[in-house]
């Protein structure tokens, strides 16, 4: 397996930067493979907790920042990849405890990049969300 | 067709209260009918803008709620219904303006309310994504 | 509006000779015009009528074949246009009658084209399933 | 775990009854669990080969028919499940050999089931599809 093509810390960085969503949200990258990466949505802030759960949209951009991250594990930092689809069913309501988001690639190709990301509660091994997302990779950047 | 049954007051009320995160967004709703609801995004915040854009998930959570309004406007303020699915066709950068959301219901059966919404930067015709989403409405709800 | 870039009766031998699986079910398109396409799945077929209706795939293949008439009415008779994703909504249950496919494009970029295909038991208004499409275009197809 | 609630023979003469279109596809299932299935397309079919490959509604079928055995072999045989979304990721060009499904349960509530499928031509671990369905389930079917 190749090393990952960006590091734990240069995402972070750049998701500060080009995803302010991701900031105003809180995700943070804990650990990016060749194919794979893992996000953590923490629910301290009290914006994330009507009636003691986690908001759908919350988890679709947590999953939606970890597909980022997977994609870029694997081209590196490619800014201009951008979602094309993104189909999301939820399974469980979320505990008030951290969202782990686990994603890995199903293909990536010249032009699109397709891949899984499923959510759990932290320690429940059940997951809460699951998601299959598309991105768009720009000409050359797999040159 | 029967009025709507819940009213636009009633909606934004109900909707600061229990989707904290569209308040968060400032999503309103505009308009409600029986089986249509209309919704805005002010693009005035900050947050709302990197790199001149509208970020993917508050795309989603406009849809997300437009959806929660159309279906309260065929079976009243029911808030245990949720979000099974949604499915997002990311279609065109938006621009730097309000996006308009326009949701419509596709059916509604006793268990399930299945709809779409597609969305928009204001004054341009070219929809930026289109949505597909399932609620499930609790038993009793609709008797 | 641009005048469609294939004729119905190109389309149909096109789709006997390259979709095989369309000629063993019977589609027919109807209409093709420039970002829409009308098919049609007769349901004369003994085995489309599983308790009564019609197979879930035959509706999905249905669908899938009008949006390859949507976007070859677009860029022309592309045979190497591939679906890489396909949402169904299944709506309603089919009564015995001929099923009816109204198409349209939602995106033509370069190198995808969305859609969405709303499915209708002929003669009544409401949709028994909703597609949305996307269609891969092989580079230089739109040049 | 507990037992299946289905067996294969019983599953494959169910299907053979109420799913003439897995009939007409040669769909086989070969292991049912609790929660898990495993279906085959076999390819010698002449109709599944247009230009060397297998048509897109007949792998969308199988990972249907494959989900169907994960909610019998959960839920026993209850004819009246019914899918109300699929969404199917097309990955690669499948080889002309048999394709195999591996399905599992994500979710089994007591409304709706939702599981993922994944397609591999046989001998191949990077799949040639992936499929998340939802099927809702009859009330008092699983009391």
């Amino acid at each position: 397996m190749p090393d990952p093509k960006i590091t734990i810390g240069d995402f972070n960085a750049l998701s500060t930067q080009k995803l302010p969503f991701a900031g105003l949200m809180g995700y943070r990258v804990e650990d990016i493979g060749y194919g794979t990466a893992r996000m953590r949505l923490p629910v301290e802030e009290q914006h994330l907790r009507p009636g003691g759960t986690v908001a759908g949209p919350a988890l679709m951009g947590l999953a939606d920042a970890t597909m980022y991250a997977v994609v870029m594990g694997m081209i590196g930092p490619v800014e201009l990849a951008v979602t094309t689809n993104l189909t999301c069913n939820f399974l469980r309501r979320p505990s008030m405890v951290d969202i782990i988001a686990e994603g890995k690639i199903l293909k990536l190709g010249k032009r699109l990049a397709v891949g899984e990301v499923s959510l759990y509660s932290e320690g429940d091994p059940e997951p809460v969300a699951h998601v299959t997302a598309t991105y768009s990779i720009p000409p050359d950047a797999t040159d």
